[in-house]
């Protein structure tokens, strides 16, 4: 199966210190798998510039497309879009097409376009805008990097509009079979059906649920019609 | 603030695909911050060994110590023990104390230890086993890499065993302060503050709730005195 493959930086020193459970990897993965995508690693960072930097040039390097998360907003801590401008080579300011959608916002809603506000229209010099409809400030395309925010409905509205940019693969069909036996009692069997079928991946996730053991028996593939087989296989196996 | 730095490397397709959601990370995340080691990095990648074995490599490589988490079981893509030998040099094979483990906890579950269960009994050579209290197979610790189930009951059973024997720091005191402004508003103050006091980090975490814009304001420090008065000196500019 080859499908184009993603990659995803969440920035941000809050997830890490364990105040916030991230939501934004949850959702842009099921985004990802619906149009074929394989979101293929996942790297969390702090609010450290040579540590972004270096994160976002090497899965920039290694998967087709990017999305980074977290780190544009007005404050101290966000330096997302100077470390984006340092890891590809690009120039940083104040754009004119960036602050004209921020004035337009403000004046809309009253309020003073402060430094700290305008500090939302730097972007790097050959940077292309992503839409904000939730709260004006863009994110933007640098590379094949797409660079967003962390609030979570402002991510997923950004998410929204580069989804449709994107070339994806044939979707990936995925099905699930819950088998209460002891991973040692299915890992035999399983393993046989996935040589078997290297055109499908097989994954087993174990449980404990109730003071019982089990695992849920993932396979995913292309085609339907191998998918089902695949589970009617296991279920035969372990029914 | 010098504190251990610690990193984790969470190992499986499940979370990347949007399957599950990981809990590991944001129970380890806490629990290290309790013990004053800052979570610095996380890596979430799939059953790949190239990858896995770049990634610990280069993890264990930059902080004090890593945890990895998933692809101990006994299954055909449970592949994180031979790419733990392989990162580090060592030889791997079934080991008699690994052996002796789970052949007496199958023992009185009446359970055959059948092939695929013996592979959790492959262990790199000069590895210590990390005791599981609630399935028996066991974790194990690799030069500064300690390596553990995937299943959250046995991750935290783990965990448990192994935070004892770290070198913790003094424990980080972080307290947070809810203001109901625009980040726009916040920056400003919340910047200078910042700069004036550079034995503190400061963190603005933005939300929208009920259509109105807020952020969290996190403040972090050794000595409590210090941060309690960073919050207050917040409160007095947005109270």
């Amino acid at each position: 199966m080859t499908h184009p493959t993603a990659a995803m930086l969440v920035i941000g020193d809050e997830i890490l210190s364990g105040r916030t459970r991230d939501a934004n990897m949850h959702h842009l993965a099921g985004e990802l798998t619906a149009v074929g995508i394989a979101l293929s690693e996942v790297r969390i960072v702090g609010d450290e510039a040579p540590v972004i930097v270096e994160a976002v040039r090497a899965l920039a390097a290694r998967y087709d497309t990017v999305f980074t998360s977290g780190g544009i907003g007005p404050t101290h801590d966000d330096i997302t879009a100077d470390c984006m401008a340092e890891a590809f080579g690009q120039s940083i300011d104040v754009r004119d097409d960036a602050r004209a959608i921020l004035q337009e916002h403000y004046d809309k809603a009253g309020t003073d376009l402060n430094a700290a506000r305008l500090r939302m229209a730097r972007i790097p010099a050959r940077a292309a805008l992503i839409d904000n409809p939730v709260s004006a400030a863009p994110g933007f395309t640098i590379e094949n990097v797409h660079v967003m925010a962390g609030v979570p409905s402002v991510f997923r509205a950004m998410v929204e509009s580069v989804i449709p940019t994107l070339t994806g693969g044939a979707p990936l069909i995925s099905k699930t079979l819950t088998v209460f036996r002891g991973e040692g009692d299915i890992a035999g069997p399983l393993g046989a059906l996935a040589q078997a079928h290297p055109e499908l991946s097989m994954g087993s996730y174990p449980f404990q649920r109730d003071g019982r053991y089990g695992a849920n028996i993932v396979v995913r593939g292309v085609v339907e019609a191998q998918v089902d087989m695949a589970i009617r296989a296991l279920e035969a196996e372990f029914g």
